[in-house]
């Protein structure tokens, strides 16, 4: 305990939170709804979960990645948690939904990419499952890779990613703060008409609610009419579907972890939810965007051995009752971790030279400011 | 044509449109989005639709009602009209779901009362079906009724309704403007801790997307943390349901309604977009909360007689991506409808002396004015 | 123990057992599957489990009744049971669908009776629920009510079904044998064109798959060609939908309940096979049958009490791998009980002069000595 | 017309229906129900469809391949058809399934392959969508591929199946009589502990029901209590999961297609009755079997232009209670196809020497000559 070196770990650990300082919402002084976030605001807040990028930007027109999601550092396949998947609208090609449904638990680690890539995604995550040291007589892995599609910025046609991009993302996974903007699977996409990408944020609920964490992240490239804090952005700016400025279609992945012992059936309910937090930002669900949540419940005792000596396991679940503050913080962190997104997004020039500016932060900031969102 | 009978009647009609001045939110200057109400800025825009109520209000503790819409004029079930229901949360005792969602139509009014009510109301509407002249033969029928819990103000458990008044609610049942707050279904109905009820709301497309009209009515009865037009009116005045100052629970009824050519699948995501506009609101779909949405294509050529010469119909269909501006209009109407419920809710004193109050709207239209909402 | 009184209650006790006798498939020497059935072959195997009848059989015309099954003894509403309910075809009116899927429990009776007297069931189980001794402060109150059409045979528009029929069902509910054919629910219903009604069986796994019982019961009144323990009666005695010599239409209930700890999730799995049972009886499920599955777990340990303490359930809960044997026994025992209700329909005049006749029993056994189905 | 050329091409066409002429179950007397196939008893009966196989028979260890199913010969993509899956059982990795849920169209061909090579046969139909000459600017592929785990007698682990086996199995694909047994995707497969593979049937609906074709094509690799026409085959024979002499898991792939004009509700409605063809022959979709149901409408009139001016077109729409005889026809076809895949299976010995032995046909013909099934 103490001395030099703990002390520049401490700095290093430090460092990535302050670089992102100046990039979040809640930096500037907004907050989004009653509850408060963990430590670092991001789906990392969630004990044992890990995220990893693999960014692609190569030439004029490769503009896209990999963000892998570990709910636990383990053997997923082994030790299989228990998840639910809700399609908000399902314009999209996640792969793995129909496994989950039926049996309530996933079995990978969660890829998220471009709409092109999804294959190769989950050929990579067959091939990392049927390696691994315990897996050797494994014969059907189900992966769940979800996608938005970045062919505006990037030759998605070209189809970059390759398997290694896939199993570099699932490498590069760490717990602590998480990267958002252009980066990994947000490289390439677009949110209301600005630069999109990767964005997190957490919430934690009082002890009198049972003190879990709900953490949230967000890989966004959808339309609507931009609301910030419940600010009308982009009717202000006159930058919304109706207008015809941008097309609303896209696409929002939202994974949703928590630590709260939830089975299947209650964490479908909450993904449910994180779609009602992606309305408060604007955004609408057009047709043609593919639109899922998936939900995972982390805790330890609800973990599920792929085999087992007893074909009973006693379960520790929360009561239907109990998941009010749950859907409260899952709406809250979703709302939150798109509007990061969209705070992290850089401008960027990609395929054909397409140009996708950043949010105007200022301006936006400005109309917080003005609409009293600003406390400081 | 004109002369003094036409302007006699223009003033009649103009009579109940001033009546409700007061008490709606785009009256005090607040926009709900970026599309246009229709003439009344009600379901009733919707050409051919009929909303009628009967309101129970009597002695210290009945505080309940019927309220009962109509697709259109003609006998229902001889005419059915394509119809879907999506469920937000289903804890809630809606009748008719499942036959609606295998064959995709409507087959009744629908009609909204109380929870422990809705048998007498599926009764009546049985009868009522039985009874209409060419509805000699019918021995099955599919009614569908939706309902809040008003156990708070409203002796729930003497359920009060009986067979005629749902009947009369269906008497009563007129085009034009319609009456909201503490009416009906709404009567005793309570929605973020303030006196709800029944609220309405439509939205006109522009010419290129169709034209189309989407009316709105809806019953509220829910809590989560109000936000009107985007302010944090819940938060400002410390009513949410983390503070437990009230109850999150109860449900929220939605009912929406178009002209646009749509078949059940296009109206099951319809339906699903209303959830977004109670998202919204602040509504948070709460573990006890039935939050149900019905949605109805009231377009003449999609209609479906009973019985046919011909097994095959040639239905006008819109197309999947000429969905998105209806997706809008469905999340504008529903907010504004949740906010106009709230808005022309009164004070209202019910069983064992249980108070609500109306919402604070001076308060509320003075926070709305600092945030820049109000532009008059 | 054992003494001359104890050998008086056997003989009581053995007494329904041998006045069954004749009526069953399998006292003719049929067997249907590979597992065996248990005690009684009939629902109440299940510990725990009881049945009841109300047969209203009046006049020329009325031909109805009410059939109850109780999961436990107990206050239901007070001690909620894991359930799910899957809807093999929705045309039909079952009470209770979204609240039970949302959920994942039951909290009333299951109650049968015919189409149009759904809501006074639903209303019969309200007020019931609501005077149990413990739930004074109960105001919602979620009903499962199923039905099939007996509008052939019962003058079903004369709704004769008054709530005390229904609470004369639950009243006469009792373990032990269970009274089958023309009787309760299946007064007036049809199957395969000939007279259906109550049936119903069970199966008891083997120890190795964890002895657990699955009982089904079923109220017959749907249409196909049918097929008697694989036996092609149907096509033989030129009875089915094709040959337009009745409609298949009409529906089938469905309940199956066991001991085994279930969640609703692995509940719906099992409710799903129930209509793989009904296939093989021939049955198409035609579009206008309503032909829903009830599945309930009855394991103590597996109750959900309406309030506690603690927000944490540790649950019991089989794992995926061990429903197989599961599955097998609810196709077999749903199978079965579909053919034990023809066995025991009984020819019936009813409404109009309407006659449907039994199934030519003698008949039907010789073609199934000639199959080489019957042993003995 | 007629002369020496028609007449070769006529002994042409026969040869190969001839070729089949032993393997087939009617062929040996034995009919399915009460409807009749059409001219090749097959999928292709329904006009325009193509089937094609590609058969991946190499050294000691790899038995497997690829089955391609066109529903019409042009640009799939452009000219999407109406479109449903159903679920059976989801223990499977079928990719596609949400958004055809969504969308209610399949917009490439249907390939079916094993488990482990999903992806890859996506990343197929990815390129060959992409690389067809109209779609230049096709960014956004939905793929549909199911599959069964052929792991037992395949190597699956070493994921053999390239991008070009796929292709070959489209560029294979003719109309006319279809290859069952062990071939495409049906190479490595097994049912109820004997050698299946592809199967496939066919059912004419009467004039009077509308004169419809529904074909059906199965990928079969799942278990139960084998009953061959209703005899008990697989219990006489002590070959059934109970009695552990093999797992019952597994999965069944089944594409059910007809020109009837159905809608994506009705097609849903109708792929939910293939479940009920395949408990017929004894299945009983446990709990590792992936049991899935695609369900395509090929008449013309129904498709759905990528691209159109109008957003809204007439679509002809089969009305509901016309859908009861195509619900008898799935379940026929279904049954047969699963039937002939077993008669055409044939005994084979590949990983780790892992033998399987066909369907012994002499045997089984014998219980059903003792049955009174086999009428000549």
């Amino acid at each position: 305990m103490g001395g030099p070196k703990q002390y520049f770990c401490f700095l290093l650990f430090l460092f990535p939170v302050l670089m992102l300082a100046q990039n979040r919402l809640r930096d500037h002084g907004v907050e989004i709804g009653v509850l408060h976030p963990g430590t670092f605001n991001a789906i990392t807040d969630v004990p044992g979960v890990k995220v990893g990028h693999f960014t692609l930007n190569k030439g004029d027109s490769i503009r896209t990645g990999v963000t892998s999601i570990l709910p636990h550092s383990g053997n997923i396949f082994q030790e299989k948690v228990p998840a639910a998947i809700y399609v908000g609208n399902g314009f999209g090609k996640l792969a793995g939904y129909t496994q989950v449904k039926e049996l309530g638990n996933l079995e990978t680690p969660i890829i998220l990419t471009n709409t092109l890539s999804v294959p190769i995604a989950v050929n990579a995550m067959i091939g990392y499952t049927l390696n691994l040291p315990e897996n050797d007589n494994v014969r059907s892995v189900n992966a769940v890779v979800g996608e938005t599609n970045d062919g505006y910025l990037n030759d998605i046609r070209g189809r970059h990613i390759i398997e290694e991009h896939v199993l570099k993302a699932i490498e590069n996974a760490t717990s602590g703060p998480v990267t958002e903007g252009n980066v990994g699977a947000g490289t390439g996409t677009i949110c209301f008409g600005y630069k999109g990408g990767i964005g997190t944020s957490s919430r934690v609920l009082p002890k009198k609610s049972g003190g879990y964490t709900v953490g949230v992240l967000v890989q966004t490239n959808f339309g609507g009419v931009l609301q910030v804090a419940g600010v009308e952005v982009g009717k202000k700016l006159g930058r919304y579907s109706n207008s015809f400025t941008y097309s609303p279609d896209g696409s929002c992945m939202m994974v949703v972890l928590t630590d709260a012992p939830l089975n299947s059936r209650n964490l479908e309910r909450l993904a449910k939810r994180a779609m009602l937090g992606l309305s408060r930002t604007g955004g609408i669900a057009s047709n043609g965007s593919g639109d899922y949540v998936i939900a995972v419940s982390t805790a330890e005792a609800c973990r599920i051995p792929y085999e087992s000596d007893s074909p009973i396991q006693k379960v520790p679940t929360l009561r239907n009752e109990a998941m009010t503050p749950l859907f409260l913080a899952t709406i809250e962190a979703t709302e939150e971790a798109i509007l990061n997104s969209l705070f992290a997004g850089e401008t960027t020039v990609g395929r054909d030279g397409h140009k996708i500016e950043a949010l105007p932060k200022k301006k936006v900031l400005e109309m917080l400011k003005e609409a009293g969102k600003i406390d400081r």
